[in-house]
This record gives C-alpha cells, sequence and structure tokens, in this order.
C-alpha cells in the first residue's frame, strides 16, 4: 500500500478567526501520516495594503498583481502568515516548516501571460519538485506552503493557495496515496448557504452540474469545485471541503467523479 | 577530515546596494561544500516602518523590538528579504530554502528578561538543532536564515543576524569544520576608515584590545569582533570579516585567538 500524504488548505476566515485557527491547526497535527499545509494570506494582505496606501487593482472583478501587490503579498503570506502558522504548528509538536514555491525549487510557474487581462505577477504552475519535497517529508518535515512561486529566474509570483494545494496533490497522486482536504469557516458545501448543519454528504460531477445550474453552488466554491474534480481525474485518492471539525468528524462533503 | 561548513552572513549595505548584494550571492554560490547562509533586514524594515507609520522605539540608542516592530520584522526578514534572496539563490543554481528559527524548530531562544530595559519581543538563543539542520543539509539543502527565532511556545522572536551567525557556526564546530564569514560592505577592518584598502590582515585578541582602545574599531564592529572571539574559543574553524570579493579572494581580515 502507497504511503498517505495529506494535502491540508486552510483560507477564508479560518486564518482571521481565533478559534477556527485554533481547530485548524490541531485538526493538522492530528492526522496520522505525511502531511502538507497551505495557506492563503487572509484579510491581513488587505489589512497592510490599505495601511501601506496600496490600491487593489481590479479589471472586469479580477486582482491583479501590481509590483506593489506582490511586494505585500511576498511579507504578508511569506513572512507574517507563514512564521507564525509555523511558530505556532511548531509549539502543537508538528515538525512545520515554512516555504513559498522559490524554496528548495519546490514550484516552479510562469507568469500568466497578458491577453486582454495582464494578470500581473501571477503564477501559473509549470512543475512541482516532488523529489525535493519528498525529501523534507522522509526528514520528518512538514512543510507549510505559501501562496508564491517563483519562474527559476528570480520572480517571485502569487499563486492561488487552492490551486497550489490541487497541484500538489495532483503532483504526488502516482507516488502516495493522496488526500486533499479544503479547510474553510463552514462545515461542507452546503444545500442552503443560510442553514450551517444543510451539509451536502457527497457531490459527483453530476451532481455538480446541477448545483451549479441551481445556483446551490456559486462563486468562491466554483474553482475549488473544478480543482477537485481535476485532482481526481489525476488519481488524487480523497477530495473534501469542510469546517475544521467537520473535516476530522468526516462529516465535511466528499467529491467523487 | 570533518566535511567543512561555510556559515556566510550578509547585511548592512550589502542587500540594499545591487552591486554588493549580487557580489555576495556569487560568492555564496561558489563556496564549494555545506553553506548556511544568514541576513539581516538592511534598510527595507526601516523603509516599511515608516510607510506604516511605526517609530522606532529606542531606550539609551537601544532599538525596543515592541509587538508591530515584530510584526514588520516578519514580514521584512522572513518574508520580503528572505523570498526574494531565495529565489535570486535558486536562480544562481543554489538550493537554497529560507528559514526562521521557527522552521523545523532550529532555533529556540527566550524573549530577553526584562531589566532595567525592556527589550520587548527581542530573542536569547538557547538552542541550535543541529540534527534538523544537518537533515537538511545532508539532503542537499542550503538553508538561509532571517533574523527570527521563536521560543517553541508560539512567539516569535526578533535576534540579531550577526548572533545567529555567530551560535550556528558554535553549534556546529564539534560535527563540522566551520568557516563563521562576516560579510559586509567593507574590504575588512580597516587600520583607516576613509581608506577602503586599508585593510588589517588578521587580529588576534591582543590586537583586538588595542585597537579597542585607540579606537581603531568601534561601534558596530564591536560585537561582529566578540562574536568572532567567542566562536573561536568555540572551535569554529576559521572566522574572517570583509566584502564578498575580499572574502571570496582571501583578502578579508582573518580573526584569530
Amino acid at each position: 500500500m502507497k504511503t498517505s500524504l495529506y494535502i491540508f488548505k486552510i483560507g477564508g476566515k479560518v486564518l482571521s478567526e481565533p478559534e477556527l485557527y485554533q481547530a485548524a491547526l490541531t485538526t493538522f497535527t492530528q492526522l496520522e501520516g505525511w502531511k502538507i499545509l497551505v495557506h492563503g494570506g487572509g484579510k491581513k494582505a488587505t489589512e497592510i495594503s490599505k495601511k501601506l496606501d496600496i490600491i487593489p487593482k481590479m479589471v472586469n472583478g479580477l486582482r491583479i498583481t501590481d509590483a506593489a501587490t506582490l511586494e505585500v503579498a511576498t511579507m504578508v503570506y511569506g513572512g507574517l502568515m507563514n512564521k507564525q502558522l509555523v511558530a505556532d504548528l511548531q509549539m502543537m509538536g508538528s515538525n512545520a516548516l515554512g516555504m513559498s514555491g522559490a524554496d528548495g525549487n519546490s514550484i516552479l510557474a510562469h507568469k500568466r501571460k497578458a491577453g486582454e487581462i495582464d494578470f500581473g505577477f501571477a503564477g501559473d504552475i509549470d512543475k512541482v519538485n516532488t523529489i525535493g519535497i519528498s525529501k523534507l517529508l522522509e526528514a520528518g518535515f512538514q512543510p507549510v506552503f505559501c501562496a508564491l512561486t517563483h519562474n527559476g529566474k528570480g520572480q517571485l509570483l502569487n499563486t492561488n493557495a487552492d490551486r497550489i494545494a490541487a497541484y500538489l496533490a495532483m503532483a504526488f497522486a502516482d507516488q502516495y496515496q493522496v488526500k486533499l482536504w479544503f479547510c474553510f469557516e463552514k462545515n461542507g458545501v452546503l444545500a442552503n448557504s443560510e442553514e450551517d448543519h444543510s451539509v451536502i454528504p457527497s457531490i459527483c460531477f453530476e451532481d455538480y452540474l446541477q448545483y451549479k445550474e441551481n445556483g446551490t453552488i456559486s462563486e468562491g466554491m466554483l474553482p475549488k469545485m473544478e480543482y477537485a474534480f481535476t485532482a481526481l481525474q489525476e488519481k488524487v485518492s480523497r477530495v473534501a471541503i469542510g469546517s475544521p471539525n467537520s473535516l476530522a468528524g468526516n462529516s465535511a462533503t466528499v467529491i467523487s467523479l
């Protein structure tokens, strides 16, 4: 049997609400076997940007990573969030090691080509260095990835944390039995967004298309779902979406093909 | 014969002047054998602090690390400087891996006890986790340490980069043949601070006491010299102080007991 590897992505309010944050780290530290944490930036990046008078640049509702925004991302994701997460995980007994995609050349990306929209320093992933990351896992470390990659030519790039989690999961799917968990503030994908206990226990691709059409699944959940199905097609063994507690208690939403 | 290990500390203007920065990274990547880079924060921390309206707190000329200052240090040292250094080193062929003392629980410290002065979140080093760091070296990584440690209880701490370099060197002195290089903007310790070519080739402890008394060595150089002698007493095999090029060309100042 293959060694199991958890890819545990935390984002949204989990990073900014102390109770959720604590619960997420507890769930992560209690996972058995090899594991990797992936995190976004939460509200802190917006807060620091405001203080530095950097106005988020939006085109057609999409955020553009200009040089100043990349600098804030590097400071907040790579510094503030990543180092505090590592310090907290170490306190809880996890041998956490904070990383960006540049560290150990672990995630190579290229600057997204400018089409109608120039996204600036946004990185699309080319390659996950599974050999390098495996060495860290084998040596007993638990990598903690922030939402930064690099192009191998000295340029850091901003890459969505959900995407990083999905690419890590897919890259390791041949080698390990990979479980990809998206951890956020809700108990799972909800049938009724107003009702915390309306978790849909499992969603297959056909269900998804229906939920998408009738609006049950919308906005920020859509890319997560797309990543989930792509990951499953690429042999990731299990994908679940839920809160720290629902994921730990196996009551989160499970995605299947 | 023991494996050799370089501890290469860069600071001062090296981080903020492009030509010196490039030269320092070139010197580092060309060092043969195992190596660790240690860096301070340069002028960037002051610049970001100013933008965030954080006024550096000084008591008797000493900088106090209050919570806001620690946040900036974590962002700038751990994020901005560390990740860019790693991305640049990777481009130059070094398998750099950025770290704080929290990552891999590599440097444990305690908050400096408040005496007449409360230094705030300043960390005095208790223990270097040589086993964990050795695993990274053995796996082919080149750790890049920023000036942050942790107390193992979730608290990050600000620790002087010269001090981190010296403690790393001393911790590994039994195991490896350690060379500790302090890399800064000058060619070495100068007999005449106005004259770049007045490098003192070697300084022993007796010389040092004299240079200190007659003012040849003063201010920022004093703690470096103290670390150098302590390191040599603790079996570090060689300590040198100089510029990227003088260190590479063996024309920097060599410290001896």
